[in-house]
């Protein structure tokens, strides 16, 4: 650590095609072989230590404290406000650009990305999820209840959305184990049956972790939303329709999604993203005043998802659809998360719900893209897809356009437990 | 601390109408003037100080490590499983019974109940809501959709359930902010309006606490339940019924609930409570084997609910209920939501969903109570309720027996914020 030798331009280090530029930043917490779990940002195929560079005294002009960054969770920095994540991302941006700041030996502080694992950037207090796009809304309801009209008459007026299990997200790359779960009867018998689902799905979705709100009572406008959201995800909200369609009348979505959900490792901080966000669809009728937004707070955020099964071969994009398309946003969805004055805290989690378009292939689930089964995919090896089966990995990646993007979240479907212990004991 | 002074017999502390005897040793976090909250035990007046118990050495036998007791949260206790919990409650019912073992200046462990704070005994993991009383889901299905059969299709099939908002638990006493909300358009408009609730109501409620689970993807069995049941509180669910009937299609009650659930401060544990496990109503169809349930596990826990409005003279006790009438029990609830291989960890909450019975006066919440607000309540001054006033408190408490209560779980109803400066903002 003595001397000063003459260190790598880390610009040089940041490949072309990677996601991770000096404009992106994104943070999370990663593992190396043999050290705890700690803070880091990644950079092109690099990660920079935040313990380390705490450690180094290079952290101390934004005010936290260094214990915040050799935590396995990001919530101390969450819970510390957006004014230190401001500090502490423009001095990560010193710290890594080239001129009289940059650190001379900031090679010490990059780990390649290879040597590291990323982990689950921060155990969610409570997560959220919505139903913004109006075409997986109306699709979903053409599908779970033909005959009548697709949209709920609260779903243009309000941000519709419910709780999910929090316990239950994982980091991108976490296996998804198939759930068993109780299924209707079918045509002809009076007894519903449980087995592992036979209609396991994705969610393709973009979500917000928010710092510590207000006092538990108060709500937040949506003027002020951007004070308390400090960055973005892509989300996998694995589903399993069959499950799903049993139990949700009349308290929603229960046990069909409360197995997993998977999240991007890598929070992409707001400031990194306002350069894409956009007006979003024009709502009619407007919404009341505490939800009336005339701020462009969609991204520009280009989806696509990558169906992986076991044989290469069948490989195949299955979905692109662009966020910013979704009828609510951001800020509207955080105000009426907080209109009643519930408590927001460090950590909680906020998603957009599955993001679909009007394309054929603007999709964000398989039900929709199999229209409930009866149109299965074909994929490259002849092989068909009316949901997941067990071996297939599911890779999302979203980019808002070069060197800005939130990398990916995968998961790999692994086969259901066998129960034959567990019933025998009953 | 040297010498062995003549301690009082704590038995002889214990009122005869206290709901904390020695069979009971309900856990708690509890706080003092200048000092910080620790762990504790609710003794007849007083409440054993856990923290200062483990200082003097008198828990070493436990295997809990003193840190343990002054945390200002039950989690790490509830994470170290039941055979430490039997451990604690075996040594702490040595520590205050007369006898040999009993501590001579146990005194100086005992702090008088009006000098401690009772604290929130753990921030919830997850919080899951269950609908498990037949008559509840009756009377709520006849009253929010009339004409069609009140109970969903799966409904005597599985106990249906919903996550709530963790972040929104507080303890009991904590003062309860009247919500505002989007209610649907009135007769003759299409748009609906944004105000404080005018349809506050209750939900009269009982809720345990888990340990941790088994990994993530492996359910918990009927049969083994109870291990990772750690005790249970009592809950009053507010409720904005005019919010939730806007929003609840199709993902369920939302900020109709998600502004503030009590919980009753002390934690009852399962070992406690076992002698009251009574055998609950015949299940008809009965449910699939891995819910099917043969042991008593329905507890039989008399209930009541007094209103006190701010005029004294209008105070009255409006709803009498027994929780043993509950259609689906506390073992059934966690082997169904744990059945697709949910996370389940240490200070996750599962709740009964409101408590009802079939009498006149036997329902948890003020909708069933006055159908609607069809049947108002009158007080004994005269006035009368739909909904709760501000100003209103309610009071719920819980008693298997002499000796062995749960307390109380309070809020009084504060008025709704002045939203005119958030709307002047937009």
């Amino acid at each position: 650590m003595s001397g000063r030798p003459e260190g790598p331009d880390p610009r040089a280090k940041i490949p072309a095609d990677s996601p991770f530029s000096l404009a992106n930043l994104p943070y999370g917490v990663f593992a190396t072989a043999g050290e705890d779990p700690r803070l880091g940002v990644a950079i092109g195929d690099h990660v920079l230590d935040l313990a380390a560079t705490a450690r180094r005294g290079l952290l101390r002009d934004t005010g936290l404290p260094d214990h915040v960054f050799s935590q396995p969770s990001l919530t101390a920095l969450l819970a510390s406000g957006r004014p230190r994540w401001e500090a502490l991302r423009a001095r990560i941006a010193e710290l890594l650009s080239p001129g009289p700041e940059a650190i001379a030996d900031v090679a010490e502080l990059l780990l390649p990305s290879g040597e590291v694992t990323p982990r689950l950037p921060f155990a969610p207090g409570d997560y959220v999820d919505f139903y913004s796009s109006l075409e997986h809304a109306t699709n979903l309801g053409k599908i779970f209840r033909p005959g009548s009209d697709p949209l709920p008459a609260a779903w243009r007026h309000l941000p519709i959305g419910y709780h999910g299990r929090a316990g239950s997200v994982v980091a991108g790359g976490t296996p998804i184990r198939r759930p068993w779960g109780q299924i209707a009867p079918r045509e002809g018998s009076s007894s519903p049956t449980f087995a592992p689902t036979d209609a396991l799905d994705i969610e393709v979705e973009l979500a917000f972790v928010t710092g510590n709100g207000p006092a538990h009572g108060e709500p937040i406008s949506v003027t002020d939303a951007a004070d308390f959201i400090f960055g973005f995800v892509l989300m996998n909200d694995w589903s399993a329709r069959d499950i799903q369609r049993w139990e949700y009348q009349p308290l929603g979505p229960f046990l069909g999604k409360s197995f997993a959900t998977s999240i991007s490792p890598w929070v992409v901080p707001l400031q990194a993203l306002k350069p894409f966000l956009v007006d979003g669809p024009v709502q009619d009728p407007p919404p009341l005043p505490h939800l009336r937004c005339d701020r462009p707070w969609n991204l520009d955020l280009d989806l696509e998802v990558e169906l992986r099964p076991e044989a290469p071969a069948a490989a195949a994009t299955i979905a692109r659809v662009n966020a910013r398309g979704l009828y609510w946003n951001a800020a509207q969805q955080l105000a009426h998360a907080s209109s009643n004055g519930a408590a927001v805290r460090a950590g909680d989690l906020f998603a957009s719900g599955t993001i679909s378009g009007s394309g054929r292939d603007e999709a964000g689930s398989l039900i929709e893209l199999t229209w409930g089964g009866a149109r299965p995919l074909e994929l490259p090896d002849g092989s068909i897809r009316r949901f997941l089966a067990d071996g297939d990995e599911v890779v999302i990646r979203g980019s808002c356009g070069p060197g800005l993007g939130f990398g990916e979240v995968s998961g790999r479907i692994t086969p259901a437990i066998d129960r034959g212990f567990i019933e025998s004991t009953q």
